[in-house]
């Protein structure tokens, strides 16, 4: 036999075991349905793709993180690190056999070769959707609204989803004669929630004086209300802002749905430098607002410069699914289905495991998930089985019940027994059980 | 700008286009249900391993197809090529952590680096499930049940699941003093399907000698009937043949859940050398019998033996999503939903986008699809766009609408108009003219 190889997994990589893969499995196909609801289509995109496609004919920032190699065509290749430069890609490639505006979404893993050590793991499940081919309120509005639907639908009840427009902040810093230092000054305010209000006044100040950094600052603060937010960047941008028209009609748009109250106006979302053109936004958790933001995204003008010249703007989110399942469990809502059958049927005699299994078929006829113990064993080891799995319930069907057609019930929890029921019998009462 | 990259992908890797994904993701959700309600759990297993871990100390004869890289951290990593392997593994290092009998199925992406000139891809879904820890007829039936019961579910009326068991053909072989000859007489009788009974026949009497040959081909051939060939079996091995009981019990049992006509004893089935140790079997579509095999499997009797001392017997089958799928095109059976939405709400004005989808929001409530147009723009492009995506209903809502609270709906597909319709009057129209 030679040598036992450790069954280890790298670093940064899991299994899953059956409860969490049971929740992941659950809320994807539930962000499925719903998304399915609001019109988008699925998609899927190699995992293996050219590494001149994922990264660009220079390679950027990101490039250390990529797991990179040569296959055995000697092709330069790399596993997908975000599922949007793939999209991006994709719509390159196939925007004549596609109706615009696309609606989609995709859900899929993505590898990075990430530190370990602050937690992170080199392999997740990312869910991506996205409008592309038209730059207009609805779009953004529709993004919005699914992003609202879609955690509303996994039980999630208290969350806000804070939004702002990018251009805003740059037309802020156009007035402030700041335009030349945008990338440092976002920067600063990006570590806001990191480095304190004090520390980013200090550096704000170091960057462009005292009185431009406080206008900064009391741009970046929420007012009281989204008027009074609204009234508030108003006084700091030119009169005929675009953006600012834009986030007005988002924001009665929202309200007309009669979803006012889960979005807020908050001019301290920036989402960085490179991507986002148009509005911007993140979810938080009334509950858990340490763990950040579950569901973020934008709106960017070309999706897919890189691959063609066809401009295709648009607008899109992305849930991270480890870090939602995570604030699931801690909320303890959405639960997963046990991952145990409802019901064993237990074998007592080999020679009648058709029997079962027909039995077993007419029980999951009404809805039940049923497990037939596959061999004839000692009763106290098959009950073991069934307590260790957390099965409530079980059949019993020895040579006299099948002459007779009548089976008997046990309620494994309670102890309690229903005896020579027909199978039609047994199927309802353990649905009664199941829903006591 | 600089120089576009061409949008293109890896050969003998493919994008998935909304129809093809929405087909997979329904027969998925679908098959994942019927597991479920046999007791099964999924579990996931990362799609980058140790290089060891995935081709064993030495590396095999897959060897050459595997996707084998240095990481950052210079580990010797590749991508998994098969979801059995990485399985066993799994098994190895949770089995204390789990149940036994322990019921898995596990639907994911590998990857081969196959020759691609036989229209084979490079990257696939398997779909496999597992029973592990029992060696008993119990659990060779699940498994067999759980085939007829997957592609059932699916809409596939008419199949046949072949089934035998390995070591009848090894007790033949013993018979006829051929024991020594076993790889060669496995690896001839194999490719039958491929060079025809007649140079099979002349292969093994270069082996065997004429008369054993005969004896062989006499043996792989199938009776009239299950029981004409099991009588034939019968008189070719040892009397007390613990195979042929086995084989014979399954037989039974099978019958007696009234599905015996789903299956056929077939000798011929042997699936290869290695790795089989128990009953064999693979499953045929009555009206495509060129395409093969769409579920195989096996009973194995040692799964983790590379990674762990503990034995783990184990039987179970795999299902190729994309030859499933494939065949399901041909039978134009298991249609996949249409991708595109119920109906679209017409962007009138961008001014009433709220109310939009608001009046969306409570169509979907009845379980519709709906899209709403994301921009203010001239009706006949409007319309286009449903054409286009195939999207049978329209909403119409103006100023005048929105003041009496009464919408317009239409039927893209036969031009008939509804007016004046309350939402509710209109998603009940709209449900009654999709069920026509």
């Amino acid at each position: 036999m030679g040598d036992i190889i450790e069954p280890r997994t790298l670093r940064g990589f899991r299994d899953s075991l059956p409860e969490a893969e049971l929740a992941k499995e659950e809320i994807q196909e539930r962000l499925a349905h719903r998304f399915r609801a609001f019109g988008f289509v699925p998609i899927d995109t190699p995992a293996l793709e050219y590494a001149e496609i994922l990264l660009g004919k220079g390679g950027g920032e990101t490039d250390k993180q990529v797991y990179r190699f040569l296959d055995h065509g000697q092709r330069d290749v790399a596993l997908r690190f975000d599922l949007t430069v793939p999209f991006a890609r994709f719509m390159a490639a196939h925007s004549r056999e596609l109706t615009l505006p696309f609606k989609r979404y995709h859900m899929a893993k993505v590898w990075r070769g990430e530190n370990t050590q602050r937690g992170r793991y080199r392999e997740f499940i990312q869910i991506d959707f996205d409008i592309v081919g038209v730059d207009s309120a609805g779009a953004d509005l529709e993004i919005l609204l699914v992003m609202q639907d879609s955690l509303a639908s996994l039980g999630i009840e208290e969350f806000t989803i804070h939004l702002f427009h990018r251009q805003l902040f740059n037309e802020l810093l156009g007035m402030l004669g700041l335009e030349d230092r945008l990338g440092e000054v976002l920067r600063t305010v990006d570590r806001l929630p990191k480095i304190g209000a004090e520390e980013v006044r200090r550096q704000l100040t170091e960057i462009a004086g005292e009185d431009r950094a406080a206008r900064v600052l009391h741009f970046i603060e929420r007012g009281s209300s989204d008027e009074e937010t609204l009234e508030q960047i108003a006084a700091a941008v030119p009169p005929d802002s675009g953006a600012l028209r834009r986030l007005r009609t988002l924001r009665a748009a929202l309200h007309d749905r009669g979803l006012g109250a889960a979005f807020r106006v908050d001019p301290s979302i920036t989402r960085g430098l490179d991507y986002y053109t148009g509005i911007v936004c993140e979810t938080f958790l009334t509950a858990l607002p340490g763990i950040g933001s579950v569901c973020s995204g934008g709106r960017y003008n070309d999706l897919a410069g890189l691959y063609t010249k066809q401009r295709l703007p648009g607008v899109g989110a992305s849930i991270g699914l480890d870090r939602l399942l995570a604030a699931l469990e801690e909320l303890g809502v959405g639960r997963a289905a046990r991952p145990a059958p409802d019901l064993l049927v237990v074998c007592m005699e080999e020679a009648l495991l058709g029997l079962y299994h027909r039995l077993a078929g007419e029980l999951r006829r009404g809805g039940l998930s049923v497990d037939v113990y596959p061999e004839e064993k000692k009763l106290a080891a098959q009950l073991r089985y069934a307590e260790k799995r957390g099965i409530p319930l079980a059949l019993f069907c020895g040579e006299e019940e099948k002459r007779r057609g009548r089976y008997n019930l046990k309620d494994l929890r309670t102890r309690r027994s229903f005896e020579a029921l027909t199978i039609q019998e047994a199927a309802d009462t353990a649905a009664e059980l199941l829903r006591s």
